[in-house]
């Protein structure tokens, strides 16, 4: 994930990001559990609860399983809840390295249309993630999502 | 559009969508005209629509020719709905080829502002496009918008 | 800032941009500043304002003291208007050259969410900026901020 010769580690970083989005925006939810790597952590975690150090988190998957497993459930739950998802995520940025990770930060906004072509703004935040290689392709290792949206009720219907 | 030596052509693709944003919101229409290929499809589908198989669509412009109908006509619409227009788009992804055209994805949300500096949430989507060479840039060959917001009685009045 | 061949100076722009959205929102206010040159100017200005000629700017920083005296003040006013900002930035754009500077824009949306979680749209707008390298990393020479939205009372609270 340097600049190297071809630019092609950034790049592929770049469409990890793209794909995350899309693929949650498109309910490829099984293409999107593979953006992830066989080890892995997804947290969701209020912004303000983070930066006081505060465990309260939203979703809790600490491993693939419980990944997987909270993937199963929304499913379910949005046969009940139709509507589409929008990602917008900005450009991800490297803050850092943690032994084979990366660390890799993007600002993100999810709007939700209802069935009657309605759009609002669902939520917004920042990932903080680390990527690693595994075994060719770039994959999140753990993705911690800091969420500065936390009033929504039907919050958790939806994979940010 | 490969990662090759120089990253150019994917930049070369960055470029066409962050050209195609800037130019709607400049209202520089001839220049964003410019940017799809001598022979183009343009075309505006809700989102369901598209995906029941509908044919139902919005916009429908088989040809250059309608294409530049379409805008003389918004010009004309528009001095008498004077706003702002913004575009964010997000990273755009390769979702493979066809041909000689490389099939590009990419999310975008529309905000406008109206004459009093207010500004609100307009639409957003989905781009799903085909993109070529021709003579030595990349053009929009065919672009469809996959619209997820289509409650909004003024939709039509800005290019999307 | 040419498509070289490590495509680093590409991945520079985007990445000064990106840090740019980043460190306001992590209120990293030292560090926003460093991404300015030495001499550098700040100007935030109503499009409409921009476009008609008119002078009326809503800030207007000339110097680098200027623009840390704002944001002091800011930092201060902030103790009473506890929020948190996410900036959404649009890939940026090389529109020309103006001596050693690159003109670059790029589209952006800020959203603000407040101690209860809520989150709204708080502007949109374009940044054109002129970027340098100094001495070995890109920096903003001239930042200029076109305001979409400018009907919002607390508009000046945050830096765009």
């Amino acid at each position: 994930m340097t600049d190297g010769a071809a630019g092609g580690d950034r790049f592929a970083m770049y469409d990890l990001f793209a794909a995350y989005g899309a693929l949650i925006d498109a309910a490829e939810f099984d293409a999107w559990l593979a953006l992830f790597a066989a080890t892995c952590t997804y947290h969701i975690v209020p912004r303000e609860n983070y930066e006081r150090g505060l465990p309260a988190g939203l979703v809790y998957c600490d491993s693939r399983a419980m990944l997987e497993d909270r993937i199963r459930t929304l499913r379910e739950a949005n046969k009940y809840n139709i509507h589409t998802d929008c990602h917008l995520i900005g450009l991800p940025r490297l803050t850092g390295e943690e032994g084979d990770a990366k660390l890799v930060e993007a600002p993100f906004a999810v709007y939700q249309s209802d069935q009657e072509g309605e759009t609002r703004l669902f939520a917004t935040g920042l990932y903080r993630d680390r990527i690693v290689v595994e075994p060719d392709d770039l994959k999140f290792r753990d993705k911690l999502v800091l969420l500065d949206t936390f009033a929504v009720p039907s919050l958790l219907a939806t994979p940010l």
